[in-house]
């Protein structure tokens, strides 16, 4: 059996770690698919990071974790939603069951036949990408309180403040 | 350290296998990416089998056979050459060595700076993936001789033989 | 001879039932082609429905209403605005007349040397799509009065409150 | 009921005209979907007519028969075999049958769910779209035997035998 | 040696030729590229304009100035960021330096090695792209302010206020 | 005025020099756009030079020539032959005048309403384009015959026998 987790993971904070982890915890028998979203974005305010560094942020968090059983697959965008789950079935090994909180995605998934679960919760106020993403941009060292610490070491590896004001330069 | 070893794997077949095996005994510091090449394409003489599918069968291969340390990762065509090698480097998690025999593959990883090896050598004749297409297509059992068991286990799963014949019926 | 007439019917509601039954009654001898515009989008805000939901709107509305003389055909997006009137007049059958209020769909066939006339004006602010979307998506029973009632009955079947409230559940 | 009958009409010949006929005299109460598959190709020596053109000559050659009950609808490649089927079940109304004689076709559909029939048989060796392409390249007359009069008269409008001269003009 | 520099010039404007002109003084031996961006936009709010008409403003502007030594290059958007840079380099002839005043272009170039300097700065709040696009659509007179006299001229014959209304009827 | 001439220039070769000094010579009012087409392809059999390197290619030849009064624009393929020619004139400065000798290039071109001249004759035999490369894969001198010298030493920088060895290393 194989579960698919989607989410882009701008960057791979807190909050995901967390599901990762009971996921892991809870269905040790099976396999976790982490599906790394709008994989060809990068270098936008929504999409900092590139698929490629949005992998090595799970790599190195989940390591440091030491939690296996699980893979990321990078899944580009296809920009037509009535497709878009048959595209990701095409794409990633076959999996059985979808953890999703995102009403759409559930809609989509349930929509094809696909058994859904909600995600275990976590405190969204502090761990959302967005509002990380605003931090990082800020240069106000909150960032750092809601990633891995083995993310917040690869972000600044990667000057992501920098990289942020370049996209968003103004105000 | 990552390696990349860029291939279509239609099918994974021992060739394919005994690569990886020897990079896994031969370099156990360097984990292995396994890029799947024209993830988008199925159901053709070529691509018969999706991207997922072939995942599977790497899967399957490689935990019959308890080589750990890889990882796959699916890779759309771009359809342009002189962009392809910035497109893996964009999908996939950092890598500094590729494997591969192919000559074009290797002239564009080079051009890009990246250093290239040959992969080690295995009796090509018997074990590549136009042969195999072939005697499935044809219904002949010699296929088999060409595949890892689980392999070939999950291609008889697949009706791989009935699906070659409707992708050519023709002679 | 043939008249266009473009929209992309997010609903197909009791505004354009009224343009059309204008168009085939006044010109009885033309065959009114409905293109279905951004025919590859569905889930999103802004086109809700399939493509082939929306034909199947028309379908039953014109049906109900013995409206015949007319065909529909589906036109997804080209993203190049310059060059979508060469990518309709390529896609549907030939036509020698438009039939739009939208000023850049005007200029665009007129700078493509096509006739263009306004379509007959109904009362924009109780039938317009918009509205309709945004009636249906908070549940209020308000968006019958904007749709025919063959297709009021296919939004109940297709759950339109539930597909735009997971597609923007936010407020 | 709706059943889908797909096909590039490259051109619409007499073949085409017989397995609709057949199907509508057999199914008077279901009505049938032509969907005119490449809807994006022309002036190529496959597929030398637009999907424009191509309705044009359905509509012309069954407007003469007084063959009601039938709707062309223009599909355009998706370049995903996998996809093919939700893309086409996306663009084209809802049906419930789909009728082929094409192996892969069949197998794409059944793998998706789908109710598929072989087409009633016709002479194929003289009504086939490339036989019919290539007597209309070499201006052999022989081209006007297998298609509906109507079809004829409007490739000689087309000026048919020149656009595929200008396409492949060699030997 | 060539230096490139990207913009959208919608329109070009007196910002853009005195950059121009400065460059072209200063280095006289450097031929200069204008790579035309967003080539494939036009007809929207912010791409007004198409490449076609982009580069013959260029082309007027230019020559009526008795400016000489560059070469515009139309670039389309390919929609991924991290690949633009690639995009550029193959699609345009080989550059040394990159002229640029965008904080994400400047990061882009220098992440793939390139050169980048500031271009000279000139009036940015009269010669703004935007606001000359706001005041054309306002049909307010200043625009002409904004543009060389050639360009100017040029969209009078273009009707560009028409066209932004068209564009954007709204308030 | 300006004409325009479409070529992949997959080499610049002396009989597409040959052309644009003849034009050059007899339109001496008449500016000259050199489009290259499949401008997205290099390192294939048919395309194997990028964009870049093609238009360095002419640069290099036409000013050893002392020939002026052109430019190069690239063209990416559109994969749509019925929408080429309004893509062409969206994306290259206006024109008013086509030189083609290839027949569907002529129909396109004659059926969007342009002027169309054919091309001044030249030993086509010698200068064509796939036999050019032939030679070069084969390494064969001859190939020097027919390229301009200065396109003969680019080629050389380039390494192309090596290139196209890479790309078709069969036989």
């Amino acid at each position: 059996m194989r579960g698919l987790l989607v989410g882009r993971f701008q960057p791979f904070h807190l909050g995901h770690l967390s599901v990762v982890r009971r996921l892991r915890t809870q269905r040790p028998d099976e396999s976790l698919l982490l599906g790394v979203g709008s994989a060809q974005a990068s270098y936008t305010l929504d999409n900092p990071f590139t698929a490629a560094e949005r992998q090595e942020m799970i790599v190195r968090a989940l390591e440091t974790e030491r939690i296996s059983g699980w893979t990321a697959v990078p899944i580009p965008d296809i920009h037509r939603h009535a497709l878009w789950v048959a595209h990701v079935a095409e794409l990633v090994p076959k999996f059985e069951r979808v953890y999703t909180n995102n009403p759409l995605t559930r809609t989509l998934f349930e929509r094809a036949g696909f058994e859904v679960e909600a995600t275990p919760m976590f405190d969204r106020e502090r761990f959302e990408g967005s509002s990380i993403r605003r931090l990082l941009r800020e240069g106000s060292e909150g960032w750092r309180d809601g990633v891995p610490p083995a993310v917040a070491e690869y972000l600044v590896e990667l000057k992501a403040t920098e990289r942020l004001r370049a996209i968003a330069p103004g105000s």
